[in-house]
């Protein structure tokens, strides 16, 4: 039942450094919803369904009145931030379209930083941000220094690192990958702006073993796609990318904050794969082009472990020798990525893998069939999305 | 395809008055749980997927891991909060079980306003509860005076009442039925407090036309849904609650601040009875039974007409002459609803509704087999789910 949609439509906003979009985050929003809906080949009108995220700053209600969307039928939001939401996002949105209960669901991704709070807890109301659930596990990890996001998977990468003989060259490869990538797409914030080896080593330490260039970037922008019934998608347009399974799943245990895992730190994105790949029916050597949730290169190379590609004991040779570009085993986050591209929490990561399967990517590799969104061990649960040319 | 699965578990807490729990959040969540798990006859490993609510305090996902859970496969919350979330989210779940991403997938609600924050802006950390977008409505109604959902919802009542010619008795029905039901369920928190017409005239007001009695308590407490494959719903237990349809819907326009509406205040909750009865492929007299968010008893005479059962000029006859209890057109809030049995947002009427279909609801309504959950015209998106004997 499930896998009866495709992505028919993607928009998105141009990307700014964060704080510094001249537009406010429904306006954002409001681009990328609308560039999304033409591209499907739809009118507002025939949209039908939402899902948005459970943090969102703004009213998304308010936003589906204005822009004159059809009549709603179905409604959801995702858990988490990040990568983790933009996948369970998906997988919620090709539900309501395999049940029936909707024909065409807009997902979509907005971040303004200068009209939106994020780290530091106050918003532009003056009013503070909650502290929400989180603060649970802060109030046993900031006490020891362990404050930002950064921090906590620093600890976390340098365990996985210390257990299986990784050295800051397979991290290096994550961050180069981008970069290079990013230099072929002229909406990256880093277009024109390329990475050398030594760059990357000689960048200050923001905690080790993460330099700057390990860490994603901060962003002001919005992203969306168009999720309809894979019965019509190929009427509305020329290549729409099937979802062929979407899968969301974590291991018991906490957030990122939680450093008491038993197995190696993280295990948790593991479920998503053995999920994935049992929907699909595929394996992993069938995926022809990959877009990672890299919010820090380590926890990238745990996903690239977790969701079945390699080994730990393997991952830095998996990620050398140019196996993370075009013509190498798993090219990766051809538009530049959350380092290079823009971080809109990874949601924009989603619309590259769509434009891998329809053609249209300013990195294309050619022949893909096979298009993996996968977002990491991150905060719990996290997810993944495979896009087929083919229904 | 949606409609593929069942209500085959209902657990609930003890209902407190607000802020008189000797439980946290989670620990009221987790009894709720744990009771609905055994009460589908299944284990706690059984269950693999989860819908929560938005403005949730406590972390669902470390409660997943306490309570040994299954292997997560989905997860949502649903939009808005009370009797519109309560909808969306098993309709969520509906999805989730009918497009094959879940078997067993859990839908709970708890409210705790001892270490929850709730009206007033501070919890229990000492900071603030977020201003969210409905500060933006807010601007332009707490100056004068519109600060509380009581004093919004009377502004709505109050020209529904004056457009209709509806006196204050056509709400009095509302509140007495609900008081009259709640004298025979003992989890009632106005169980053995009775309510006599006198009462509720003499009562003091709270917003006119919104006596005491015209309001929703707050409480604390916690309930808890499964809703499983329909498939195998029958060999769980011995009366599954099928779920024959779930609508989520709103008009063009605001929250409940929204006092522009051209329209008569307020028809946003329309949407859903045109989606649930074309989905049910029934009309509004088969029902048997309903339960009906009853926020504020002016909103259920208008849920009443939106949804479809009459016309606002003849919703003051449809609702007198005890056509709100047994024998009567529509028996209604049966446990005593959110006026007399307790206010879990709204949720604890889907469980009532699950009841109405087993046979065992303290006040029952013999021979049941459509069983009404209805939310009403509050904060947009609403819903409503109807739950059959048949599948």
């Amino acid at each position: 039942m499930f896998g009866s949609s495709a992505v028919t439509g993607i928009g998105e906003s141009k990307y700014y450094r964060a704080g510094r979009s001249p537009y406010s985050v429904g306006q954002l929003a409001s681009i990328a919803i609308r560039g999304a809906i033409a591209d499907a080949g739809l009118r507002p009108r025939d949209i039908d369904g939402i899902v948005t995220f459970h943090d969102h700053q703004h009213d998304a209600a308010r936003l589906w009145s204005w822009l004159g969307l059809g009549e709603l039928k179905f409604s959801a939001k995702a858990w988490g931030g990040g990568g983790n939401g933009g996948g369970s996002a998906v997988q919620i949105a090709d539900a309501a379209v395999s049940a029936g209960y909707a024909e065409n669901v807009l997902v979509y991704r907005a971040l303004c930083q200068g009209t939106e709070g994020r780290y530091g807890r106050y918003n532009v109301q003056g009013t503070y941000s909650p502290p929400g659930p989180a603060a649970i596990d802060e109030a046993f990890t900031v006490p020891f220094g362990a404050a930002s996001p950064a921090v906590k998977n620093a600890l976390l990468i340098r365990r996985f690192m210390h257990l299986y003989g990784i050295s800051q060259e397979a991290l290096a490869e994550i961050s180069l990958a981008c970069y290079a990538h990013a230099q072929h797409n002229p909406n990256a914030i880093m277009y024109g702006r390329p990475l050398t080896r030594d760059d990357y080593h000689q960048s200050r330490w923001i905690a080790e073993p993460l330099h700057l260039y390990d860490c994603c970037q901060e962003s002001d922008g919005a992203c969306a796609v168009i999720v309809s019934s894979a019965a019509r998608a190929g009427d509305q347009v020329d290549r729409p990318a099937y979802i062929l399974a979407a899968a969301t799943g974590m291991e018991p245990g906490g957030g990122i904050g939680s450093f008491n895992d038993s197995n190696y730190p993280n295990g948790r994105f593991r479920p998503v794969g053995r999920q994935l790949w049992k929907m699909a029916r595929v394996s992993p050597e069938d995926v022809d082009v990959a877009q990672f949730y890299e919010n820090f290169t380590g926890t990238t190379l745990m996903a690239i472990c977790d969701i079945g590609f390699c080994e730990p004991e393997s991952v830095e040779k998996f990620v050398s020798d140019g196996n993370l570009t075009r013509g190498g085993r798993l090219p990766m986050n051809t538009s530049g990525g959350n380092l290079a591209e823009a971080y809109i929490h990874g949601f924009q990561l989603m619309l590259e893998a769509v434009r891998q399967i329809r053609g249209t990517s300013t990195f294309q590799i050619d022949g893909t069939r096979l298009s993996l969104y996968a977002a990491g061990p991150g905060t719990p649960p996290s997810s993944a999305v495979l896009l087929s040319s083919e229904p």
